[in-house]
């Protein structure tokens, strides 16, 4: 499947982070109308070319299936035509989403007469490694370049043809636009070294944002000599405090778990405050039991619940990504944040409480990238928080935590005005 | 000089990594009043120490003397009386900033009904790595501190026993204030496996902060299994346009050059435009001469100034941190652009215009730290730029750069508030 032409592999990257470079210092400074135009030129590109997508798809899914592909990777693979639509609107949104670049914040004077702000700036060259999912190439690729940054993809291998395909719409748009092609590179080759090399090119790629499951994570963040801005585990809880509306936590806890098994943002551990476990857990059992949820519980659960099974030590480090529910019982609120410190992943833990002092110093307490109070860990998503999209969801501190859409895509310089001052 | 009784340096920093994170848990959470408090208990304890702290630096000073240091690095060494003032009101004065943690911004909210904000929050434990100024040691811990993190630091071997004495300040102010004693902790031993360690303890330390020459800087990115924020070159560029107002084009380079020879921000390369080149280049010419700046020209350059020398390409590449300058006369802003991309460090970089649309596109398209219109680069400063204090320039993209001060030290979670919903 890999273009036989590419043989030296350290050479072929080498020139793709060369010609990335090259194109990111004419994305950046590119206006916002040439960037939407190019979004819109993908987009009408995507739409024309339906026909030799859904046949680079096939050819990958013939071939998937010859591979033994199980079902399930074979259905991430799939390009319907719904998930084609999908895709050719989540460009056209891009392009309605606020240009971050060049934006000018807290310009102010100083004593000295200068005038200090900070303007929005692309990181450069975004390198994205991914899995099964062809989508994940328009996708990334729109949001790189409404950010004024280039784009590396490199895609699964077994998603090769439909993403040279998707790449191809997406060159085309950007020529189209009069931006560089090489704005947007697909890695042409499925050989596993191209990976290592594109996670050790600080000099051609700024950051690696690696998208699929944790052995690849954590494979690349061990490999990276750039920054790596890292999804890991998404273990969440919602704690039920003794002063919560108890409808409320119903609710919350029965969508957080069961409105979607595999999802990062999806709680996997419910905490109890011991003086309404007893009024709301066999409440809660019961609407789990319709779902198919099996609960596995602290020994105070197992006495209230009678079908929960016990729980062990690796529950309460378990992303079950599943219909599995852990429970604990705890003694109050400090309880209930060092189970979360002790056992959370740090990624979205909730509180359902009425007690104005116990929510304020969970969200203030709690270290994690979305900490809520009487809300669903489900609401923890880009487009749900209002940032219009989102490349992924960061359960690291350092520079972008929690989802990211366009603003974790860029950085800020200062700027300086001045008059002909000099320093004193 | 180091602590004898460690022998097991992994052992030891290990437990010292442990302390440092759970007393980063205390912190996060500590009062702005706590905090405060604090830091003014630690600069009475350096006020009140006076004696010992000399002693220890004069010990130090004995030390370093009898090992043949030169008398630069003993000059940086020494704590003289007025270094310990401006220590203890550098001190002071970050209990009078404002503190960053907690603060929530954009909390606005969404048709869901959720209503979701940032709130700042610290990093964790914050790990420094610098060289001979012991006064690093009360500064840095008093920043990280302030932005409510841990704090590890590392001083050079030479100051061992001023940096023990001033640590010991530190830990009376805390526990003065009710605030963990491994708040801040001062690597007891001068082994450079401890520093090997603290750089890849990603468990205990979640960003490393190294203070020095570019050969430590670069030895630590190298090694470092943790974010890194870090300044390499100084690299800095004044521009003269050809539609400069002449005098202010004086007043900067004069400034940008000779106001400091040995800092980051100084200019080490002026570009001219070659309109101007014969009206400003003799000038400036007269002035370097009388403060004895060296110049190296270009072959335009040289043959409007008598006394410059031809520059070499390697000059171009230069960070002289000396009264030496390199000076190339340009065709017009984009070959000065061109040029700074290509030989610049992204630092700081000013051009002198009055011509509105290239002070537009230099800000914009100029990819460094800072970007300045008719100032000195002189300025690019966190007490210039009304930060307050800085803890270091980072010359680094991603998450902090330019001037780093305590919002620097810091990171944001999303914090959600709701009333019960749940995702549909």
């Amino acid at each position: 499947m890999t273009d036989a032409t590419i043989t030296d592999i350290p050479a072929y990257m080498t020139d793709l982070g060369h010609r990335a470079r090259a194109a990111s210092r004419q994305l950046a400074r590119a206006s916002t109308a040439a960037k939407n135009h190019a979004l819109l030129a993908i987009a009408a590109q995507l739409e024309q070319e339906r026909a030799a997508l859904t046949a680079a798809n096939q050819q990958d899914l013939a071939a998937g299936a010859a591979k033994g592909l199980d079902a399930a990777l074979l259905d991430r693979l799939e390009l319907t035509a719904s998930r084609i639509d999908a895709m050719i609107e989540g460009v056209r949104q891009v392009a309605t989403l606020p240009d971050p670049v060049g934006a000018i914040t807290d310009l102010n004077y100083r004593p000295s007469g200068i005038q200090v702000g900070r303007m929005r700036v692309p990181l450069g060259v975004v390198g994205i490694i991914y899995e099964s999912r062809p989508n994940v190439t328009a996708d990334a690729a729109a949001l790189c370049l409404k950010s004024g940054n280039a784009t590396v993809l490199r895609g699964g291998s077994e998603a090769f043809a439909s993403n040279q395909a998707i790449a191809r719409c997406i060159q085309a748009g950007l020529v189209a636009a009069g931006l560089p092609e090489d704005g947007v590179q697909v890695v042409a080759t499925t050989d596993r070294a191209a990976v290592g090399a594109m996670v050790a090119m600080p000099e051609a790629i700024d950051v690696i944002i690696p998208r699929g499951g944790k052995s690849l994570i954590e494979r690349i963040s061990r490999e990276a000599r750039v920054p790596v801005i890292k999804h890991l585990d998404g273990i969440c809880h919602v704690y039920i405090d003794a002063h919560a509306d108890l409808d409320k936590a119903y609710a919350i806890a029965i969508n957080a778990k069961t409105q979607r098994y595999g999802t990062c943002n999806t709680m996997e551990t419910l905490l109890v405050d011991a003086p309404v476990a007893a009024a709301i857990l066999p409440r809660l059992a019961a609407a789990y039991r319709d779902k198919g949820v099996e609960l596995r519980g602290c020994p105070q659960t197992c006495a209230l619940i009678a079908e929960a099974v016990p729980a062990t030590d690796a529950d309460w480090d378990s992303e079950y990504l599943a219909p599995i529910l852990s429970i604990r019982v705890v003694a109050g609120l400090e309880a209930a944040m060092e189970h979360i410190a002790r056992h959370g992943s740090a990624h979205t833990d909730a509180i359902v409480t009425e007690d104005y002092a116990r929510a304020r110093r969970f969200l203030r307490e709690v270290d994690s990238s979305s900490v809520m109070v009487n809300a669903s860990t489900r609401f923890a998503d880009g487009f749900e928080y209002g940032l219009g999209a989102e490349i992924g969801i960061s359960t690291d501190k350092f520079h972008a935590r929690g989802p990211v859409g366009l603003e974790g895509l860029t950085s800020v310089k200062f700027v300086v005005l001045g008059d002909g001052e000099v320093r004193g």
